[in-house]
């Protein structure tokens, strides 16, 4: 279902030859019918930050987009003035095509950095998208396929608000995601009556709160794009609670998709940091904790190592995270390997077999702040992908 | 040769049963005759600091060290106080050997974190290694030998002033290598004649532009340890600048050979930031492209993917590191692939054929601080190291 979930929007994904992967479906087409053209965006904050970037962060800043257009295959990442003319040539193409201003079509792109797209290319296939426009679920499904790269599957969400209002969205990501940015590029669509306001705050309390606190690889992208469009086709303006709640959802649900399909992951692994002085200092003791190779090395051969957990919670300075390191326990999945800072129960006990892998760590500093970050571990599979990634 | 280079220096390095490896030296013993006994140390700054790391901190604080015990197959880290016993026993073992005070005695561990000592095996081997103390090439080597863990070699340094007064040197580490810590555990003596103060304010410098600018993955030790320490045997008081030069040649080549042995590297990056702002500028960029795991994978599969490189460098904020993403050039090996911020000549280009790899980042700020910082590149032997390292 994908985009298309929400009422008011059509989509399209189709092989536009712009991947050097035969046969593949490489672009993608989200257009929103209306009533309203409502929008919010966040963006990746990397200072070598990709041309349909640059473009779509100009355009979706008054608030409204009308259609999104998403390429993988490549990044139009670090190509100068040329790249940008390309991310604004392909904008024009599909206003013209959709009947709006290029001002009101936000570009999305996602590949290998530092090469020009193959325009014409771009450009037809725009025109082929367009012609396969529609409201059915094949039609998302099929464009939650076309913005796939090293992903081995499309990542998709749907939420019904209380009163019959809906959510859609898609995102494609597994290889360079880390927090402090948006992610890869998502789209969700919502046929709520909501205000570009409204949207932007709700977009931006969620992404902080999911895509912000994955971490696959600690590579932060040129390109990550979220994108929040509203048609107002459902008619309903919803409880503005429930409006960020499911805003949150959907943020959750996505960013947790891309965690299960990290580039070679064979574990998912949730880090939950409680009883610290401050939600930041949770989360900066989580970051710490899921950036460590070691640790992440330990857990694709299945070694709750609580040794590798807390030499990267002994990085993070005592003015970011206060606490006492002879108070830290830590849980791995359920058993509590380590008490006072010390060996606790023996790691025997620690059943590593589920892909999911739970590391709680408690601060014990006396405050109750919390936070979770969620990372996968690291494989040879993972080195195999990015030492072979098409050079 | 190693520590026993130097004039005024004995050494040992047998098999006293701590390690999990059958016939392996695990323990060394290095002791200095005087007739000085001068000492200066840095130490990690991880706040879960080992057993070990907590008493030597606070004996070479007067200055003053006899005798350094250094066992393998054990961290003693996050042992609780159970730990540092064991620490202080083994100090007041050696001291009882060496006919000298405990608190002139430095511990040294490493090996597994949150597990106790054999304590018997290692008390037993403090006397075994005290009988086989040797001022020979072969002690000092053997010495060396009895420090690695995941090291494939060991690693050492001799070095000889203008006027015939020596530094000699070992070191080990291969994992859990990262920026602003000391190393693993090194030891580097001298027959010189200098003071304490001297020593401390030297070794500071030294170990601030060697041992805290590599990085093998990214991942601080509870146990770094370095000792500087000074017999004056050759009754040479050597030129003071001469001296700072080469304490901090030493730091420098036992460093680099720690990269050279980094867990599973098939390259040793060389990453050079020149045309910042200042030094801490591109220091930070410099860090910043070594922590990259897409990059040290690309590397691994002799792909010199500069968009690698310039996403990573995009991730420093601005206010760390002023200069315009439209300016700044890469050279690998010598061939300028980016340009301007894109793409330069064909990446093909370049040779990626030797072990050593050099990138040089030109920021093109107009002003010529510069940093090096050294890593290496991550591949399926790494994994292999560290997902099956008995846990």
């Amino acid at each position: 279902m994908s985009v298309t979930f929400a009422q008011g929007f059509t989509a399209a994904g189709v092989e536009a030859g712009i991947s050097a992967v035969e046969g593949k479906k490489d672009l993608a087409l989200v257009v929103n019918n209306g009533p309203l053209d409502a929008a919010a965006g966040v963006f990746t904050s990397n200072r070598f930050c990709a041309a349909p970037v640059q473009w779509s962060r100009k355009i979706v800043a008054d608030g409204h987009v009308k259609a999104v257009i998403l390429n993988s295959g490549g990044a139009n990442a670090c190509t100068g003035e040329e790249g940008y003319a390309q991310s604004k040539a392909t904008a024009e193409k599909v206003a013209e095509l959709v009947a709006a201003k290029p001002e009101d079509v936000a570009v999305c792109s996602t590949g290998l950095i530092g090469e020009l797209l193959p325009l014409d290319h771009v450009l037809d296939g725009a025109a082929k998208a367009y012609e396969a426009l529609a409201d059915t679920a094949e039609a998302g499904a099929d464009a939650s396929h076309a913005i796939m790269t090293t992903d081995t599957k499309p990542k998709t969400v749907e939420l019904t608000g209380s009163n019959g209002w809906k959510i859609g969205g898609m995102v494609k990501g597994s290889g360079m995601i880390a927090p402090q940015l948006a992610t890869m590029l998502c789209v969700i669509t919502t046929d709520a009556v909501v205000s570009a306001g409204q949207m932007q705050a709700a977009l931006a309390v969620a992404a902080e709160h999911s895509f912000n606190r994955i971490d696959v690889d600690g590579c932060m992208s040129t390109n990550d794009t979220v994108l929040l469009l509203a048609s107002g086709a459902s008619g309903i303006e919803p409880d503005k609670d429930e409006f960020n709640k499911l805003v949150r959802e959907a943020c959750a649900s996505l960013s947790r998709q891309i965690i299960g399909d990290g580039e070679g992951a064979s574990h998912d692994i949730r880090i939950t940091v409680t009883g610290a002085t401050s939600e930041e200092a949770a989360l900066a003791c989580g970051r710490a904790v899921a950036a460590s190779n070691l640790l992440k090395c330990a857990i694709s051969g299945n070694d709750p190592n609580w040794g590798r957990i807390v030499s990267s919670l002994g990085t993070v300075p005592e003015d970011v995270a206060p606490y006492d390191s002879n108070k830290v326990t830590v849980d791995v999945n359920g058993v509590r390997i380590c008490e006072n800072g010390g060996a606790g129960r023996d790691r025997s006990e620690v059943d590593m077999t589920p892909r999911e892998v739970h590391i709680d760590i408690d601060l014990n500093t006396g405050s109750n702040a919390e936070a979770t970050v969620w990372t996968d571990d690291l494989t040879h599979e993972y080195v195999h992908i990015n030492a072979d990634y098409e050079s």
